[in-house]
């Protein structure tokens, strides 16, 4: 009976790991070539996986760039959201989005830097569900750096005078200059300089009890 | 002698325009496939010109995305930075520089929003005579930013204790995040409210004397 269910459990297993490795490999290749550069010859060389292999897992272009958007989201969610969301609610929480963000470039886990700052400009005049897909994470992002402004502002860690849609908005634009900076310079300096501005917009000391540690 | 010299000069002048006309929808398409995206195939379909016509005109496809920068380079000096060297120096300067690219934006000159904002994400990664002459305009445009601020400050147009680099910074984010909110949502209201982002930012009035020529 065990080994029935291993029988019946393992090729799943294996599928699911193959497709979770060429989606990894398609969200990076992605960053270079953009989401309309993919193709299934791309990623088998990219996987070492056959051709049929990869076609296997995605009956269509659009639906592996639908599938890749996914794996960057919540490749994002991780690494920028979470952290963020494990913070005290308000100014931190804000503080900790967009230093997670700056780990997130430093760590250069993509060779082109932000996902979806890419995305966002190659998609926009492309209509259709992919566009979609990348449009609702940009809202969702800003909706989130919103809700944490909103939070800080509430709790008077931010005066009572500011205007959260457009904090949000220059946070979102600092967010999105220090990828281009980055992406472009490949400089580390310029992230301790985004860091800077956030802290300077923020009414915020250089250091926090939290950079100590 | 006068045919004589229009017979030399014609062909000269009839392959300058053809070269332009190449280049223009070059840069435009360049904006909605990516600079790698350009090839001789999809300019000739796009500008009803033979291959090999095209093709006479540039030797490799790497001198086709030289030439495509350089013309995309004199749009936007045109129509972003030239209305603002002409205004008084300082701060009107640095207003009439943003208010200039909002309004590139909103006359969708290009389908897929400001050429340099995607060659910048594009090229990053792509180490190459193409990815420097974008890095070298996009460091040429930030210079420019930051001499506007500089003027500005000196003559206490500005907070005397303003840090020019991170008000730089923070322009050139609210320019990239108002191109991709308006690429991906196509709504002209961010541009109003990137108007206040930046008046805001400059601590200036929502109105001022031109805005109302």
């Amino acid at each position: 009976m065990a080994s029935e269910i291993e029988r019946v459990r393992h090729p799943r297993a294996d599928g699911l790991r193959t497709r979770n490795a060429i989606l990894l490999e398609a969200v990076s290749l992605a960053t270079v070539d953009g989401l309309e550069g993919l193709s299934i010859g791309s990623l088998a060389k990219a996987t070492g996986i056959s051709k049929s292999g990869v076609y296997a897992h995605f009956g269509s272009k659009e639906e592996l760039q639908l599938a890749t958007v996914d794996v960057a989201g919540r490749i994002f969610e991780r690494e920028v959201i979470a952290p963020a969301l494990s913070c005290a609610p308000g100014l931190d929480q804000l503080l900790t989005v967009c230093d997670s963000f700056f780990e997130y470039l430093r760590r250069q886990i993509f060779p082109g830097g932000c996902f979806f700052a890419g995305a966002v400009l190659e998609m926009g005049s492309r209509p259709g569900p992919v566009k979609e897909r990348v449009a609702e994470f940009q809202r969702l992002f800003i909706e989130l750096l919103r809700q944490f402004a909103e939070t800080a502002k509430q709790l008077g860690q931010l005066p009572s005078d500011e205007d959260v849609a457009m904090l949000t908005f220059e946070l979102n634009g600092i967010i999105l200059a220090t990828d281009a900076n980055f992406v472009m310079n490949n400089d580390p300096t310029i992230l301790q300089v985004a860091r800077r501005v956030v802290r300077r917009r923020l009414s915020v000391g250089d250091i926090r009890a939290t950079d100590l540690l």
